[in-house]
């Protein structure tokens, strides 16, 4: 066997190898992306992480041993090469590797369940169920790259702005909100559920005086839904303020979206080629809509829509075929927001609620949150929900709850923004929905 | 209703005001601590996320109104005060605040479930159900500024290192190793379990050219342990890099360790010492014991312990006695490892597996992985496990995985070192355990 990697390590990644490095030697390592055996020389395409490198051998340079090895060799197969850099106008990056030494690391079967080189297109399930050969290639890698490192600059823009991260349980007794949309467990004995959402949790780190705090983790939630915006498994980003209202809960959003985004479309300039998408930095302040005014232009747009109703499906793409890029709904009616929604004090029926809209995509729903005990015990009661579950909860309301607001952020629709994709299946490594658990 | 926030918002945290700022308006908030009422004057201790101002209200130098509004006030009740910046010898920090408005925005109810001054001692079952009360003490909030701060540092540093975050999910069609260890879950008409570590996600991105991925996310386990060092949903911290071995992995593990550690010392130093903790950057390299050799040095400590066998807990306990800080235990059985555990290849009874140690406590696992599809079909077998149960997972070694390493850090225990905390329900917000599911 000769698949083991003994003292060979990466010197470069292909994309590192410049055409200054002339008889430079280098160790690659990677995938045999393409082959071509003319008989006198061989051409071995090396794609690794980030780009593809040519390793040329010709006979006549190198020793018949390797050319046999090299000859042997399978598309797919992962090798490493030692040699020296050569430069070469044809080759991608102006360069080849002429080799001395091959290590053959794991052997490819052939045919491969799905095609690497993009010219075959194939269905997002093949894609899915194949996934560690669907993200070999680049146009699908680009987009786990962006996603990483919206995350990473949500942290670094939530740090920066004195938020503390806060894990909370997803493992919970009761629902967030009394629906049933919730993925039952067995807990020992004990019947239990996934959390839908750390809404009740960040709420009561409130009363403890932390202030600030986000959480980036997954939530689940047992919809039936079989839509291209929905899986049953999601990374939420979630940020709860004290001592905050509504309109300042607006504003750290926008921030960190704008931020987010050019972050991307400054670090990410390969990968957002690769997609041949267009990212642009939305100005600010984005777009304020009232609910009202919004079914008004839904109307208009002519899709009936009456004044309290939540938006449906077509509601939404009238919206999106108006708006083009960010814009905030506020003032939605109280009586279709959860219990925990902060009504308008000056107008009890609308509430302190808004969404972030792209387009025709909700990205993002938040809210003043109601701070007073008595308000939020009627409140549960008239949404019909039993206080009994919701013990724990309520009692962080009683001994000091400082007035707070926070919104929660689909990470995976995000992502959707920043790469132009129309499925969220797209931005996730290993999608969950009503049909697929595996991989 | 005095509960509004109106437009009122926060100049300054408590440990902002500083005795230049004399004769300054500024605007706290945060929970009346302690309140002392003179007759004359009233005394009342703001406590806010990082310290406590002491608000001086002499009736003769504030309004009536504003005097009787005080004398009212309770302790835990959420204020804002607006006010002047005197300076003082007795007050904390050397200032108080001369107050000209208040805003009583949440009164607590009395008596309080849980004591905030520190000065009553109460079982952690009695904290963990008051919780948010429980971390308005300062000596609790510290842990998870710690904890915090750990985990983005964690983030820093293997970004740095050029690891790309995933996310993997945590809704999973079967079992990672095999065990009886799993939260069952209805997923709609099917069963599925809830993930009890990456493990096999992240091998299947090792075939897909991410070559360095981390991941910081809950896992599940539900072991029936009770101790304190066991939890049933912890936060792991998951690293596994392509073209590299297990010498490779100890390194960065080791690495990221050092980093954390410094920047938790160098960051948290009010945290540290209000826990009373000494935190040491440990020396690098850590030491490196094989497993043999701990084997003796358990048994001549007087501990019964066969070659072979994983460690007990007292075997633990004595390498504890004996060593500091951290070490690494090397070269274990291929027996008592998992079956993706690369053997050792010149003495396959031994493994590429190593765990970190901190004293007595377990901090990590890690391992070179077997990435030859056929050894590792073998080794599925060899444990008694069904091949067909992994047929998504096998498949990733079928068409080019390269040799790769990893391991999984635990951050609730890497807290424990941090913060010298016994018990590990200490360092979760909001624990879960074999009899603890609420709040």
């Amino acid at each position: 066997m000769t698949d083991s990697l003994e003292n060979f390590r990466r010197t470069h990644y292909s994309k590192e190898v410049k055409p200054e490095m002339k008889d430079q030697e280098v160790v690659l390592m990677g995938w045999i992306h393409e082959m071509r055996d003319l008989g006198g020389i061989i051409f071995v395409l090396l794609r690794d992480r980030d780009g593809v490198t040519q390793v040329t051998a010709p006979s006549k340079k190198i020793s018949p041993e390797l050319f046999e090895e090299l000859k042997k060799l399978k598309k797919e197969s992962v090798i490493a090469v030692k040699g020296r850099v050569q430069e070469s106008g044809k080759a991608p990056g102006g360069v080849e590797i002429i080799p001395a030494e091959l290590k053959l690391l794991s052997e490819s079967k052939l045919p491969l369940p799905l095609d690497t080189t993009g010219n075959v297109h194939a269905e997002i399930d093949t894609r899915l169920d194949s996934r560690f050969i669907d993200l070999r290639k680049h146009n699908v890698s680009a987009i786990f790259k962006i996603k990483s490192r919206m995350l990473h600059s949500v942290r670094n823009f939530l740090e920066s702005e004195d938020y503390t991260e806060v894990n909370t349980p997803k493992l919970v007794a009761s629902a967030t909100e009394g629906g049933t949309e919730l993925f039952p467990i067995t807990y020992f004995e004990r019947e239990a559920f996934l959390g839908q959402s750390p809404q009740l949790y960040k709420q009561m780190m409130m009363a403890s005086g932390f202030d600030k705090v986000y959480e980036i983790a997954p939530i689940f939630r047992a919809e039936e839904h079989d839509t291209l915006r929905h899986l049953n498994e999601v990374i939420s980003i979630d940020v709860e303020t004290a001592f905050t209202d509504h309109l300042d809960a607006m504003d750290i959003l926008e921030k960190m979206v704008v931020n987010a985004i050019t972050e991307v479309k400054n670090n990410c300039q390969d990968a957002l080629e690769t997609l041949e998408f267009n990212l642009q930095i939305p100005e600010t302040p984005f777009p304020r809509i009232e609910y009202d005014e919004m079914v008004e232009m839904v109307n208009t747009a002519g899709v009936p829509m009456k004044h309290g109703e939540d938006m449906s499906r077509a509601a939404e793409k009238a919206m999106g075929d108006i708006m083009d890029g960010y814009y905030f709904i506020t003032e939605w009616p109280t009586a279709i927001k959860p219990f925990y929604v902060m009504p308008n004090p000056e107008n009890p029926v609308k509430s302190c609620a808004f969404d972030l809209m792209y387009k025709d995509l909700e990205i993002s729903s938040g809210a003043m949150r109601v701070h007073n005990h008595d308000m939020l015990l009627n409140k549960l009661k008239e949404k019909g929900l039993n206080p009994d579950s919701f013990s724990r909860y309520l009692a962080a309301f009683e001994y000091g709850m400082p007035p707070h607001a926070g919104w929660g952020v689909g990470a995976e629709r995000f992502t959707m923004t920043m790469t132009g994709l129309k499925n969220i299946r797209e931005t996730v490594l290993f999608p969950r929905d009503r049909r697929r658990l595996t991989p």
